[in-house]
Parts: structure tokens; C-alpha cells; sequence
């Protein structure tokens, strides 16, 4: 750390999870970034009408969750190993959340990624949920807070993942464009990340097809969920974690 | 990791060494990167005539080393906080490291960086040492060995630093310039680490005086450091380590 000058605070990346450290989450905001998929896919639910989330890593307490709330009153999504769980209506592709499908719905979603952050992130003066769909919304919501900030990277199987170091760019970037701006102390590991996300900002789809996690779905033909998980500040919404993940509600606007 | 094509071979950088796999040691050729100031001061002290390195954690091992070896046979150098150690020749500026002062001599080195990697790296096919001063040259070795390789940012007190990131990513620029490049898969590590090289090269000085490492060097006005460290390519040779750290020898040529 540099001398931290009065209204300073310090924004950081954390380039996958197994490397993230206890300074970088005690008392700061957390973000959690997953842009391929579940990040996204959380966002647009939301944004598409479901009233909150519920994140579970194991299926069985997921159905638990689903019946205790009423199977008509829930939306239950995700996958394993790019497969349709049995039972659940959705899998992990935002296309599949449409607004007819989540109106009213709470969304119970199974994710082994966003579970384990949500874990490592505890002790966090609040978690928020990031993908490129809404990293315009989160830097607003980070010069709100005026606090430390730690933007982490999820990864996929423990892989350094392209796709998430250039949405945290996106969100370094966008905080640099707030009133707040000068009182920001750029970490290196974010600097990295605004410097990823500048050199490939002008054509993200190509940088997601060629990142470690879009070429797993490419092998598995879903290069449409690519091109949606690309789009860039779509929703002015922030997936915000109350109760240690227990429940994930909305902060911002609906379409 | 993607479909692994015959005579495929993958480049990948580890940002931080506690988050090093062993899948990323294992069977390959691991590049420790220490450019503030360890990294640079080893090349230069065997470009300078050094005839080996030998590295050491803890002081008393090096002052046991150096009686063993015959006291004017050797040039005992590091630092703890900065600060030179009793008895010692040198401390860890390359600028001090002088032709007058290394030729012949064998360089006893107390390093807490380096010694860290070179543990972690345990179980490698071979670990070499870069900087920005031999970016070129590990290059046309990581050509010439067309195997699986690794660059270990050493960073500072455990922080993701930018000086090691560009350093990185000028050694994949360089691969990505020689006869075998069309056999290099480049991991998204190390496409991120080649990014924030390129955004960075026009002005290596600046970039490093802004890194974690140089914040921290300037505050003890060690400028001249900086500028050194920055120089790129000026040695065309490499350490490397035999012996699991207990010898550095230089392969390539001297100045």
C-alpha cells in the first residue's frame, strides 16, 4: 500500500479467488465478477422481473428452498457440467430468463462458483454481483459507497479467465469517469485489468470466444450465450448479497 | 485448457506466487521474474563476470557459504528492509554490482523472493531468471525448448506487482516473434500480461516508477534503481538454476 491520503480509497482486483487475500475483503465492498455465465444471468434475471435470488451450491438445498417457497413461486436454474439439472426449468444461459419467465419469480440458483466466492468474500462490508451487463451500474454504486473496493475475479475451474480481468476493467474504467475519480487509488492488479479492458474493449465478443471460458462453451455450441454475455451496460442494476448469501436482491433499475 | 494440438506448447503467467498450481510447475520450464530488484541485479552481476550465483534465504547460511568458499573468492549481496547487511559487499542495486567488482567472483546472494520461488518451483524441468534487462534472451531459450512454460511473477510483500506483469508480457511478446510462435498457445494470463506490456512499453520508466514496487523504492529515493531495472534487453543471457537453487549458472553470452 502507498500512503493513503485523507478520501482516498483504494480500488483493487483480485485476478482469481484462490489468491484473494484477508486485506482485500475485511470492511471493503466485494465484487464478484462471473461474466461466463453466471454473473450475467443473475443480472438479467433480476432486471427481468424476479423479485430476489437465492445461491446454493448443492442441488439438494436448492430443491429444499424450492419447495419450501412454493415450486409456482420460484424460477430454479443452473447446471452441471453444461447440463439441465433434472427437475429445474433453466440452465445457466441468460437467453433463458426471459421477463415472461421471471416476473415475480424468486430465482433459486445453483452455482458452484458464485457459492465459493460468496464464502471467501465473507466478512465483506457488502457483496455485489458484476458481469458486463451492468459494470456502469456498479461503478456508481462504488462512488456511492466511497470506500475500499476489491473486484474479484471468479474464474472458471480455478483458471485465470480472461473474460472476468476485462469486465473489472470495464468497471476500474468507469469508476475513473465518476465526480469521485481523483480521490481513487488505482492498485496494480487494477491497472492490469483497465489495461485488458482497453485493449479489447473495441470488439468483446472476439475476446470472449478467444478467452479460456468462451472457448468452453464454443466447443459445446453456445456461442449465442457469448455474444449476449458481451453486451455492454445493458441493465443499470446491482445484484446485492444480504444474510451471507441467503438472499440476493436487486439495487437500481428494472427494464 | 483448450484441445492441445501435436507440437502445440503452452505459455502461462502466474500472477502472484502464492497462487502458483502445481500444474503449472509441473514438467515445465519456470521463468522467475524479479525485476525491482533481484532479477536484475542476478543478470547483471553474472553479465558483469560473476562465474556462478548461489542464493540464500537466511544470512547466516550465506556468511557459512562464503567462509566455506574462501572470503575474497566471493561478493556477498542483498538487503533486509533496505538496509545493507553487516559484512556484506553490496546490497540490491544492479548499479552496484560493477565488472571491477564481479569478475570471478562467485555471487552469494540472500534473497527471501527468490528463495520462495525457487521452492515453489520445485518439481520443474528447469527454472531459469528474467527481468526486463533479458526479456529477449529467455525468449530464444523458451523457443529453443518448445515445452510447457511458466512465468512466476515473483511480486513484493505478496502483492500482484506491475513491474513483473510487463515484464512478463515483453517475454511474450519476444516469443511471439520467434521461428516458433505459431506453436505457442497463449493462456489468458498471459495474453493479459502481453496487454498491459504493450499499453506500457513507450514509457517503461514512468510505468515502473507508478508500480508498487517503484512507489516503494521511491519513498526511499532509489530513482536510479528504477531507471536501471527498466532498461530492456541489455544482456543476452540467463540464469539458471541447477541443483534446486544451490547453483545460478549463466547460459548465453557475456558482456
Amino acid at each position: 500500500m502507498g500512503m493513503t491520503m485523507a478520501n482516498e480509497w483504494h480500488l483493487d482486483v483480485c485476478f482469481e479467488q484462490a489468491s484473494l487475500t484477508r486485506k482485500q475483503v475485511k470492511g471493503r465492498v466485494v465484487v464478484v465478477i462471473d461474466v461466463l455465465r453466471a454473473g450475467t444471468t443473475l443480472v438479467t434475471a433480476l432486471a427481468h422481473g424476479c423479485r430476489k435470488a437465492m445461491a446454493f451450491k448443492d442441488v439438494t438445498a436448492a430443491r429444499r428452498a424450492a419447495a419450501r417457497l412454493g415450486r409456482q413461486r420460484v424460477i430454479m436454474g443452473g447446471e452441471r457440467n453444461r447440463v439441465l439439472i433434472p427437475g429445474f426449468d433453466c440452465g445457466n444461459s441468460p437467453l433463458e430468463y426471459t421477463p415472461k419467465r421471471c416476473s415475480g419469480k424468486v430465482l433459486i440458483l445453483t452455482t458452484t462458483n458464485g457459492t465459493k466466492a460468496i464464502t471467501r468474500a465473507a466478512g465483506a462490508r457488502r457483496i455485489l454481483f458484476a458481469a458486463l451487463c451492468n459494470t456502469a451500474a456498479i461503478a456508481a454504486c462504488l462512488a456511492r459507497a466511497k470506500c475500499d473496493a476489491t473486484l474479484l475475479c471468479a474464474g472458471t475451474d480455478g483458471e485465470t479467465t480472461l473474460e472476468d480481468i476485462i469486465c473489472a476493467g470495464a468497471i476500474v474504467d468507469r469508476v475513473l469517469r465518476t465526480p469521485v475519480a481523483a480521490n481513487v487509488f488505482v492498485e496494480d492488479a487494477a491497472r492490469i485489468a483497465h489495461e485488458s479492458y482497453r485493449s479489447n474493449r473495441h470488439d468483446l465478443v472476439k475476446a470472449l470466444r478467444e478467452s479460456y471460458g468462451g472457448r468452453e462453451l464454443l466447443k459445446v455450441g453456445m456461442d449465442e450465450d457469448i455474444v449476449e454475455c458481451a453486451k455492454l451496460d445493458t441493465f443499470e442494476l446491482v445484484p446485492v448479497c444480504e444474510d451471507g448469501g441467503a438472499r440476493i436482491v436487486a439495487v437500481g433499475r428494472r427494464t
